[in-house]
């Protein structure tokens, strides 16, 4: 079985790579090769299979037939301009995030219609919580409605019609994971208006200070990286005719306030590194959370066996046991 | 006010036009000057303004941009490919439902860039209920989610998302209106696979024979011509700030069952009319309507001044006084 990763050097995609060079297999399969993309070269790997490392900007127009041209088995997208980049750039927003998906999908159309219909790689798009805006529910059901309040949530939602679309018409087989919130996410901030949830626990527990931008009754939904990487394994075996029409799932997660995070951080650190967090409150990133949903009620997903972290404690150890560098 | 029709030469384009040209106004302004544009060249038409009457393909790269330069403070953008037609051709219907959509927000960005940010047309963007996939409540809500079991569906889909957002950013100030399946449609049948919706009023009013490719217990959502050109009105006129984020609409409609259709059909036309209704099921029309959703509670529209048809009767009143010739 041949792979492609479409995003392998962001934070997910070199951990979904590494785990998959070392097992070797994915869905009960030996990995026969795996083409590891993103904007910058990925990292080299070693691997029971060979791998190929390549640079390409997905916005660019020869890419996506070039990569579909691989004729991958199963395709791994997770490439994307982050929320808060897509909100202050918006042509680059829409040209990588709707542009770049969109030519893939067509891409991989044209390479099924020239195969005579043999061709239909297994897609996994992460999408995003992203998709809804407020008001919301309690809870956020299998049947909300996406609504989005940004253009990264626009972007997001507009893949996923893509995605079912292309799906029913049988030129993809294709599967949606609205990801939750991926905290504590290791490494430097990156541009996502979500960076802070990671950076109060993963700055303080290095005794480094930390920035609270919004209040501590700020309520959200959270996965660790590790479960992140179990969704897109999960999601690359699963039977997608259980997924009917809507191909696109709200995934399990931990429904944590900021309150709670710190007092996760307090009995995993102690009260000298929960007092690294420094409140400085700013407005843009505060409303543009406030547009987010911070509980879900994911059945189908759960039904399908995805699983999560047991609590915000739990993605405070899997950072500690699979990131923590003192 | 300079207005500009996408779509003039389709049937609601048509009595959108020539109902602008008789009142001479538009949300209480003096109408100013019009532009119709169509695949076709628009019918010539007597008015109190101006009219320029052009043929284009929205699809062709240079379009947008030359529409959009026009500076039309308010945009009617009719255009689409047909659900059946969308559906048949894959291609055609992502070019013009989708492309040309996307094109033409895109090139009203650049004039609203261009102009320091004066620029800011009010948009009204017909969309439908073919955005919605069963499984349905018993009637679907102003928060029911999008889940289109079609390629048009989808595509309407879609550019609601961008209609948001684009509005959201203040690039233009739209509105969406999912309109009901417009019936009696005038004229010749089009590719639409709701299109015996009609057939089976219109055809049989006239003396002929209309075929009804789907059972009598099928339910659907209807419109007449005229309450469609009433909603593209008052999607004109109405203080879009009482939309929010969620600028696209569900619009009143009458839902009858193809049985009570063909019921108020033989109180206006006698059982002679009725008896020229021949049942020859197709399978493709039956389970793409199956798809599509049979009754609302437009609570929104409603609140916002949207008004439809009181009844089938009505509809088929509706017909005879504004398109009926015998």
């Amino acid at each position: 079985m041949k792979l492609l990763i479409i995003g392998a050097a962001g934070m997910i995609g070199r951990k979904l790579s590494l785990r998959l060079a070392r097992e070797g297999r994915l869905s009960g399969r030996a990995i026969g090769g795996a083409h590891l993309v993103d904007i910058v070269t990925p990292p080299p790997m070693n691997a029971p299979f060979p791998i190929a490392r390549e640079a390409f900007d997905i916005a660019a127009p020869y890419v996506a037939p070039k990569l579909a041209a691989l004729r991958a088995e199963v395709i791994f997208l997770l490439a994307s301009v982050v929320s808060g980049e897509a909100e202050a750039d918006f042509d680059k927003g829409y040209a990588i995030n709707l542009g770049g998906t969109q030519a893939l999908f067509e891409s991989i159309r044209r390479e099924h219609l020239l195969s005579g219909g043999a061709y239909r790689p297994r897609l996994i798009f992460t999408s995003s919580i992203a998709v809804f805006g407020a008001p919301f529910p309690e809870a956020i059901g299998d049947d909300f409605l996406a609504a989005p309040l940004t253009s990264y949530g626009t972007q997001k939602a507009i893949c996923e019609l893509l995605l079912g679309d292309y799906s029913r018409r049988g030129f993809l087989d294709g599967i949606g994971l609205r990801l939750p919130t991926i905290c504590v996410r290791p490494g430097a901030p990156n541009r996502a208006a979500s960076g802070f949830f990671s950076g109060i626990i993963r700055e303080p527990l290095s005794g480094k200070e930390a920035i609270l931008p919004v209040g501590e009754e700020v309520r959200h939904w959270h996965a660790s990286p590790r479960s992140a990487v179990g969704f897109l394994l999960r999601a690359a075996e699963i039977d997608t005719s259980q997924l009917g029409a809507r191909r696109t799932l709200n995934l399990p997660g931990v429904s944590a306030t900021v309150g709670e995070q710190i007092e996760a951080l307090r009995q995993a650190a102690g009260e000298k590194a929960a007092g690294l967090i420094r409140r400085e409150r700013d407005e843009t990133i505060a409303r543009i959370v406030a547009g987010w949903p911070s509980n879900f009620d994911p059945a189908r997903a759960k039904a399908l066996g995805f699983r999560a972290d047991a609590d915000f404690s739990a993605i405070i150890r899997a950072y500690l046991e699979d990131d923590f560098e003192q």
